[in-house]
């Protein structure tokens, strides 16, 4: 039987590799490498970095494959990324079929955890439940940039006894969450944040954790808003990406 | 300048380890040993096999501590955890002054990731603004028992777009989060998801997770809600000891 790993390889640090997630490295056969356009061959540099590093079983297969671009028209968000989804698992079917001898394991490298804001777990699941081929899976988790993000500031991301809701720019861009102590924001590429004017909201923000050139800043939003732009900007020029978290939370005791 | 690291060490599983952390490990000369009585110890008993298995350095000295009990009769949740909360805080500053020299480095090694729902942090930075003791200290962020939980479950923990929030078993016997799509709790000693009656929700539970003895179940909340109550009876008689965590969220496409 196939078996495909989708291996979390934290945020950006090599140190962030688990012990777990180095066996499942030294177990593939065969790393499947998304190759999303130029602007991201820094991220596909540190995946095969990782792998060099940290492979001595053999010597493993790498497969690139250019992943569909999400149609950037459209009224349904969920449709959209569907369809995309669909898109790419076709890509999957292809690669397993054609790259994967009857017993290999294929790799997939997923930065943070598989299980936050990634869809390789779901678009494997779905082209499992298609009947197309069979095979087998495993996830192994990684620590996330949410999790990098409060080591670095050496915050808690509760606070005592209160939750904490992890969302995207996107909803929080439709309404401040009511049910949260601390709203930590992923995929933001819209600064949602600037937007935000609440005298006693903070902030703790940082762009490429874990990477050489990874840059943080925390305070009042009101006061420190301005700064965060910049850095971004400045981050995506010099780099050519940028991939941002952050929490918000009111100011009080506790 | 002393130093005080805070080592994540992952939910349960050894594997679990980052390279940072195992780095960490072998930075220290003293760890700061809990013991919070004898239920406890097959906890205590891991994270000393953690240490035999990934120091190499140093011959490390472990020195046991005894966590004051949390008062039992209180009207103020908030204040009961911060006067508990005070007298951690002077155990720590004895420990430090005692048995740290100027330039030496201890460690804490708390299960899972410092910065969910664990008190070191707060204690040490308490104890740091104080001014009572000088020191320097790091957070190594740790897999959490919720990416232990989606790992094992092959689940993700969000829907396409959607947030999770993350609270505790006391936050949600109030009442329901409205904002969120997932929900995961920890801390639930109540078996609060039992008193959930709605026929669309669906649990992932699992309880000592990354341990030799994990259990997981999962379904409708209707139809496992008494299995999940008899497992967790059972785990705590043969091991004396249950920690466990669940995502609760509706059934519908996506």
């Amino acid at each position: 039987m196939r078996k495909i790993l989708i291996i979390g390889i934290g945020a950006g640090d090599p140190d962030y590799m688990t012990v777990q997630a180095i066996n499942a490295l030294n177990r593939a056969d065969v790393f499947f490498i998304p190759d999303k356009g130029d602007e991201k061959a820094g991220l596909r540099n540190q995946r095969l970095a990782i792998c060099e590093r940290y492979i001595k079983a053999k010597a493993p297969r790498f497969v690139t494959f250019r992943t569909p671009e999400r149609a950037k028209d459209f009224t349904d968000y969920k449709a959209n990324v569907a369809d995309w989804h669909a898109a790419i698992e076709q890509s999957y079917k292809r690669m397993f079929a054609e790259e994967l001898g009857e017993d290999q394991c294929g790799a997939f490298l997923v930065w943070g955890d598989p299980a936050l804001y990634d869809s390789t777990l779901r678009i494997v699941e779905n082209l499992l439940a298609s009947g197309a081929i069979a095979f087998d899976y495993e996830i192994i988790p990684g620590i996330s940039s949410i999790q990098a993000l409060a080591a670095k500031h050496k915050i808690s991301l509760n606070r005592i006894g209160e939750s904490v809701l992890v969302t995207t720019g996107r909803k929080l861009a439709e309404k401040f969450p009511s049910d949260a102590d601390s709203v930590v924001v992923l995929l933001d590429g819209d600064q949602t944040f600037a937007s935000i004017n609440d005298e006693d909201m903070e902030i703790y923000w940082g762009a490429n954790i874990g990477a050489p050139e990874e840059l943080l800043a925390s305070g009042k939003l009101a006061d420190v808003k301005d700064e965060i732009k910049a850095l971004r900007v400045r981050l995506k020029r010099e780099n050519g990406w940028v991939m941002d978290a952050y929490l918000l939370r009111k100011a009080k005791d506790g």
